[in-house]
């Protein structure tokens, strides 16, 4: 097998090449609302929640033999994690917003905002909203667009991800419960991940029973992955003991992920090796 | 025939039931945002877009033998034009923002932003464009929802309503010149119009002739509503001559818009009517 940095560089560049292809070019008029959202996509995001697509669709789909129905389901989950990750671009470039979390920078690059403006930063959110649903019907068969639509909206409403942002929002500045704190990770980060593990599974065609081990495995690892955010990004934590409670709780909540995957087998070790990866990254 | 004024309040009277229906309750949590949707949902928009989804399916499907079919024609059109009030109001909530269009005032109430605050503002509009797609999903059967998501999402893209916008924004306190103009109606107006009038006749299962008719009347009555909008809109157009010929362009227009559907024959009567309403009404 691959080494996991090699076959993640190589995911990432399938993932860069689909979103590249399906982003209007920067040439084309309206151009500014273009280059925009080229800019925050093209920005040196990690491609986590497409990659979970990828992983879970192969998880369910691992006979080397049936290599054309494989491929198949592949492209439709590289389309599906283009969209996640549209979706989830577009809801960096509305939080990073001065009236939101008013935050100048992003990746070490100035945030769309303070490039772009305001207002194109505004609309390029909402296009790449749009722009994700927009491809799901363009190159998917109706009945997997309907179900990818469904589960991608369901996870991004106000029930999800939006609703997250809200008590984020409404918590700004303020000392956040641990209960409080797991439902806005849950809302806003979980949710989407959960998703993106369904979705992938969805476009490989699994049975029920994988499709839902599938969204207890991102549902756990998208958990983590936002316990291990919060640690990165507040310096209090620092060597304190709050931060030894919460990799231990991530540490957990990881394994619990990587339980659900049992039923996989073999098949699923890459996603453990992703799970294990987002636990421990520094960045 | 029902009176026109009757008929359209009765659509209305449809219409905002569905909406209701489909709009998360305000008692539910995080209340904010569901309540700041409903403010701006049912805050005395006028129903036109969804109007004409439900009256292009009915001009496709006159015959009141079939009923069983009409009714479920209709049912599916109703689905249609609540997601495109969603939209339509979305871009209400987002084109009134500070670092937008600035308006403190819609519709002799305070915007969305004056009374929940600006964050909540821009995600309520992030909502219900999400919303829009989800109810696609959620009640329609596949085939249609497919050309649904598509229909919408090209209709509000950077080439429809945000390219609109986006390039409205850049002319902001200048100049601009007619064809400008002209080509910024089509995009940010009278391209949701035009899919408003073809996912009516889709819903209506037209064959592709009509859907074609359907599209040009769409969008034939949507550039002379935003003409007469923005008359209206400009005081210094008052007594001017650019009042008369916007006032005679819009009459051109929408007898372009009328001469679509001639192949309707009497079924299109209503549609007729709404078009002559569009243009001369005073608000």
């Amino acid at each position: 097998m691959t080494n996991l940095e090699t076959y993640l560089k190589e995911s990432r560049a399938l993932i860069d090449k689909a979103l590249d292809k399906y982003l209007p070019s920067a040439a084309r008029a309206p151009k500014i609302i273009h280059r925009a959202m080229r800019y925050s996509v093209f920005s040196g995001g990690k491609r986590i929640r497409p990659i979970i697509v990828l992983e879970a669709c192969k998880a369910c789909r691992p006979r080397p033999r049936a290599r054309a129905l494989r491929q198949s389901c592949l492209n439709k989950a590289l389309v599906i994690g283009c969209a996640v990750e549209m979706v989830h671009t577009y809801s960096l470039i509305h939080d990073d917003l001065p009236s939101m979390d008013d935050d100048d920078y992003r990746r070490d690059k100035p945030a769309n905002h303070k490039v772009f403006g305001e207002a194109n930063a505004i609309l390029s959110g909402d296009a790449l909203l749009t722009l994700a649903f927009n491809i799901l019907s363009k190159h998917l068969k109706p009945e997997i667009c309907i179900k990818a639509v469904k589960e991608l909206s369901e996870a991004i409403g106000t029930y999800g991800m939006v609703g997250g942002q809200v008590i984020d929002m409404r918590y700004k500045g303020k000392a956040v419960r641990a209960a409080t704190r797991k439902y806005i990770n849950k809302l806003k980060t979980a949710r989407l991940f959960e998703a993106s593990a369904k979705l992938g599974a969805i476009a490989g065609r699994a049975p029920d029973k994988k499709v839902k081990a599938m969204a207890i495995f991102g549902e756990s690892a998208g958990r983590a992955f936002q316990i291990v955010d919060d640690v990165m990004d507040d310096e209090d934590y620092l060597e304190s003991s709050g931060k030894r409670d919460a990799a231990v709780l991530a540490a957990d909540i990881t394994d619990k992920a990587k339980g659900a995957l049992k039923i996989f087998g073999n098949s699923a070790a890459r996603l453990k090796e992703i799970a294990d990866l987002m636990l421990k990254r520094r960045g």
